[in-house]
């Protein structure tokens, strides 16, 4: 069985900061340092989406890309493109818009959609700078 | 006379939104778009400074980068970086904080200074995304 | 007067090949080489096009990207992506189809736009791999 | 055992197509759009062939990347480079030439290759465009 | 249990050669090439450093990544930038200066020292050119 | 007329460091900070040769890039790759070797070469690092 494992880039430019409401000035300063100013900042944030399959014998594909981006664009890059992260996104409310929560929200919405279409999730990347990413594989730990 | 081009990359992140006040938010959107999000955006900036000069006969420099990089940092890095450009820089109050205008703001910034010390600025480059950069030479038109 | 150069990216996807048909396979492979490959072979094309101006003072730009974009889109990557270079596009109909002519090409097709646009073209740079691109500055040689 | 995983990167530009000869041009269309252009487009190709193993004591090496680069270009790169990926490649006749399916080929070459010389291959990935790639592992996951 | 992988990047540029003491010119030139020149040569590496962890409920973090990124400056990249990987750096004494080496020289020091703030080691990448790169997982062996 | 520029990109791996014999170790320091290293540091170089001209009417070609790729290789990329910039390269022989000096002399080697195979030299840009380039045009000032 030969499984191969496909990735789609999408990208998103959003604001947001890291910040506790029930925290002083001081301790969210202490925390989060430069990421936690009050006004926001922001990144263009990179998407990588991953989805593992045996090929299928006619079209080659483990999964057609541009359902995979139809999929993500709708669902998720809909959501944060050109937004703020901490206020005008449903999925990311109450959380902490850490890169490490994000991920896990954006793999917790494409899981049963891309299983509905037959293919299955195997990896979430998600670059916030040049200097910092995050991975998520469904909560396995490959390594 | 032989005049060099040396160039220093410096990084930001940064929110903001464009948005004028006395109009509409239906005039907002239809000229600026999603970049008109009430709630601000954001985006991983890249700052080019390009000095030119003919290289020093004992250093081989025009300008020895780590002054230069210094410059940068303390005059429009620490003002801009993980900050709101419509809201915390004191430089672009009362401007568009389009990447064209940001460009030019940083040139007046840095001009006297670079001179102050025996530099002469050449060229501001600005990379907002992948997809989206500005250049500024002082106001020339080289090409 | 504050002259900025704002620059958007445009990619496609293209198959061409070096070749003229008036001269021999040897000749061909002499001159192209291995571009000459009778079957054809491909690249993905990075399209930088950059527009001169004065900000304008209410929206701070050059020319609005979101315009610029739609311009490329429709009039030169509709043609390219996902094109064969030398046989489906009409604007390359008896041109030797190489980086240079496809710059002075694509600069003809949009001049005229951008103007009519009230921009003014400055430069087409195409890059063709990580190793080989062209400027093109509508003829003009600023160095 | 400290086994280290080390990774050489080759590229290749080639013309391709997505296209079934036994299907009509609409259902060619529908499955593969614009992937299926009759007269081809392509790619600027980037493979990463990652081989395992512990460093030998004496050279440090897992493998010799001048061994590794040398096997990867007489037997993939050769073949690929500046060619037509569904006519002018032995070892692609028959197969679809979607990004999986060369992925899979090209392990199934170089599998014996490394392994005759002490290797044990690991992972291809292969890249077709910054915002496409897969990853094959042969056959095995790891995630 | 939502384990995610978290990584900084880090850079620094050194000089190096590849070089057996006991071995004769001709030998070291045959197994190393151009690497064994006799006055060095150098690069600019890229360190990426990846942490695993389950994201802390009221920070959103595996890790903080201004300590991460601390402790690889102080105990990493102040003895690597800027220095001979064979002559100035003391944990790479004795040791053939090759990227997989210095993968698990650097993993062994960082791995108590993350252990120390309560994080979990789980990946080191190390990227010496664009064409060439190691990972070491601990000698761990995903795939 | 219409005159393009091409680019061709090499690459070399070097190692060097910023010192002058006759100045103290303290002066060394004070000037060129880190890259006064004693045992030297390195770098992987990136070199874009511009070359300017009206298209060939047959080929399309400003120039040849295989003839203008091989002239590089052999003139500069053979002297300064895996090399030691201060002590291998006959032509930094008593230069210091800044990323600045090393662009003019690399310029006074290929014009003239350029320049008998009918091509007219345009620009140097020589990338150290991701943070530090410059250009050169021969000594004129485009802007």
């Amino acid at each position: 069985m030969k499984t191969v494992y496909i990735t789609r880039r999408e990208t998103f430019n959003a604001a947001h900061k890291l910040w506790r409401e029930e925290w002083s000035d001081e301790k969210n300063w202490g925390v989060f340092g430069k990421c936690s100013n009050h006004n926001w900042h922001g990144h263009n944030f990179q998407l990588y989406i991953t989805v593992k399959g045996v090929p299928n014998q006619e079209t080659g594909f483990v999964i057609n890309l541009k359902l995979l981006s139809e999929l993500v664009r709708e669902h998720i890059i809909e959501a944060l493109d050109h937004k703020n992260l901490n206020l005008d996104v449903p999925f990311l409310k109450g959380i902490m818009a850490s890169t490490e929560n994000m991920a896990i929200a954006i793999w917790d919405i494409l899981d049963p959609l891309v299983r509905a279409h037959g293919g299955e999730m195997a990896k979430i990347k998600l670059i916030e700078t040049e200097n910092n990413f995050v991975e998520y594989y469904g909560g396995k730990e490959p390594f």
